[in-house]
């Protein structure tokens, strides 16, 4: 079954409201396995609107569409549909005694323009709407569906879940099941380029997705049961981790934050930062995981180099290497590890930019962890992206390192 | 001008991401003055990315693409582009030798199918990504443009503003200026409400859009003369500043850190900051600003109450008022102002959320600046939204009260 949703509403294109209720229906239909491949917006306006339609009428089975069905004189989505069928609109007595029932219960005079909500077609039955004036349609015709729904979410959303899915389910066949891995490390080609034949496999899938904290890679199944379609997500998963090694961090609604707060949570152990290029960030992100008030005592945003002095970093050590130098890093992340007595320290200085330091170019970018085993280091890539990207990049390293500290799969010396 | 936009990803169709893109390109049309009649949302598919471009082709003028531009097999746009024109796609040399460099910078190898990022069509002409790896294309034929972004969204945003708005000023009738000014402290309807009448003006217009660091308000004027432009907009301006008053805080560009980073700068004084909900994002929001290391000299991230008193905050005060209080908010900024010998201190405490804490609700907030002519505070209203929304505006409210210090529109005492 191809399905292909239509937002009506033409203040979706002038971008006062973003078409979230398209990601709803999208989400749902995947997990009703039912294929979606096309999703417009259009104004309210019936010429545009009934050409949409013809188009989408010629590729797919399933027509969804929202908005466009109040009172007004804009909304255009059953005049649409009645034009595109060659059908006529009715009032329905039924219809018109409930839509007349609301007003009386509210003591309101109902306008009289409003009666063209209590309409149908001779192929349309009516999608109650108990939340709201306008009953929904469900029409089927010459082996398609067409369904109008309200735009107003929460009238969409209940329309949807309770009395549009369960007409569905009789034309559905199989059931689809996903699942979301993080990784970190490798940018999204070269993630592609490891799991090389696997990105064809047809069932499951497997498809990448950059992210700004990571690169998702995401498998998707589909199969007459559940059990089935499980066990086809579960050994892709497998097979993936396998390749992609340390580099998977997490699942769906994993951060590298959230994954070294429950580690370090897990083993009683407390972390503290000193940053300068990251200029608060790094703490930030680490405050986003919503427990780290446990683990997190906090952190010293050494901006100048007299604080970083003052906060116990040696003197010797900033003039014989500079502030710029894995040398400071360690040093950094030694002193605050002391000065806040947590089990970890994480240490940062680089370039942000927009111009270079000590002769260092934009980008440069020294990490060191210190905890209980020892120091590891590592140097950023010389990134050349603007400020913005560059601290991102360098708080992600960082938190990353830390959580191969974690995991063992880095050796401190 | 019609126009057009198609954003291309499968993630749209299985609704793991919302096209905000369209959102953004729909605003920015509208006050551009370009009627935009459809959106739609394809997967990663040639074929169906070529018929959605056919159809475009045939009712607009100006077709907006992004997304499908990456490095990936599944990426079509540039391919389904040069299928409907009937093009080749030619590795451009001098894009081919940005990409190399990029690379070579980061001492990463490239992946060889990159190279496709470095390709063109007779029709096209590169538009520059120096945020990102993949160039754009702008494409002119037969009276047709089409305008192929990234689907990241910063990425897209910078090449729409800094490369196609400009070019599209050719194409569009008589000539626009628009003037953006920056509110804070107001929300987006009581803007509306102050600016009245003025919201249904026809030239200049007046707009308002809710950002997540401040309301912007956006004057557009079209005239035939720039100077006719210039004019009313000017005019418009005028009007609007004298009935927002001190609530505007800039204009395009600016940024409440910004703002207060020149202003220090200009003073030739300093600040530091000491913070617990916000985790450090008030220091990172202070040097995203590309200067600060001039006026910012550090900040304490003090999460836990021992790394307050470590740092100077009174035992007595906090025992006497609790760590969540305005005398606590208040020690924090003289600690920190002494600690690091600056003229300006800002200290926050509160309760980020998900707990409550000492009894007070998630949201609660205490600000205090110190400087030297005494001290200024606020306490925050008691947002109710998420940790994330909770942190960010403490941040930019304590910002806020320092720009007002700054300004003298607040007594210090």
């Amino acid at each position: 079954m191809r399905a292909e949703i239509i937002s009506c509403g033409t203040e979706l294109l002038l971008g006062h409201i973003t078409d979230t209720n398209a990601t709803y229906l999208s989400q749902s239909l995947a997990t009703l396995g039912i294929d979606l491949y096309f999703v417009s917006q259009v104004g309210d306006n019936q010429g545009r609107i009934v050409e949409t339609l013809q188009k989408a009428w010629q590729r797919s089975d399933l027509i969804i569409m929202t908005g466009g069905i109040g009172p007004t004189e804009d909304d255009a989505t059953r005049e649409s549909i009645s034009a595109l069928l060659g059908e006529q609109m009715q009032v329905d007595p039924q219809l018109e005694a409930n839509l007349r029932a609301r007003y009386t219960h509210a003591s309101r005079p109902m306008p009289e323009r409003n009666v063209k909500q209590a309409t149908l077609i001779p192929s349309a039955q009516a999608l109650a709407n108990p939340i709201g004036s306008a009953p929904g349609w469900w029409v089927e015709k010459d082996g398609h569906i067409i369904v109008a729904m309200p735009g107003v979410p929460r009238e969409m959303y209940r329309m949807w879940e309770e009395e549009v899915v369960p007409k569905l389910s009789a034309f559905t066949g199989g059931l689809i099941f996903t699942r979301l891995l993080r990784v970190y490390g490798l940018g999204e080609a070269a993630v592609e380029e490891e799991l090389g034949e696997l990105i064809h496999n047809t069932n499951p899938t497997l498809a990448t997705y950059a992210k700004n904290d990571a690169v998702d890679v995401r498998i998707t199944a589909k199969a007459q049961t559940s059990e089935e379609a499980l066990q086809l997500v579960a050994e892709m998963e497998e097979r993936a981790r396998q390749i992609l090694g340390e580099h998977v961090f997490g699942i769906e609604g994993d951060t590298l934050a959230s994954v070294i707060g429950k580690a370090l949570q897990e083993r009683g152990q407390t972390l503290s930062v000193m940053e300068s290029l990251t200029g608060g960030q790094l703490a930030s992100t680490i405050t986003d995981f919503q427990s780290s008030s446990k683990h997190f005592i906090g952190g010293i945003v050494s901006y100048s180099t007299d604080v970083k002095i003052q906060m116990g970093v040696p003197k010797e050590t900033v003039e014989r290497y500079g502030v710029i130098s894995e040398e400071t890093a360690r040093a950094m992340a030694t002193a605050v590890r002391q000065l806040l007595k947590t089990d970890f320290g994480i240490g940062i200085t680089g370039v942000a930019g927009p111009d270079k330091q000590e002769e260092k170019p934009v980008g440069t970018v020294y990490i060191a962890v210190a905890g209980p085993e020892g120091i590891v280091t590592c140097m950023g890539p010389g990134w050349r992206g603007g400020r913005a990207d560059n601290k991102r990049h360098a708080v992600l390293t960082a938190l990353n390192l830390l959580r191969r500290y974690l995991a063992g799969t880095v050796s401190p010396e």
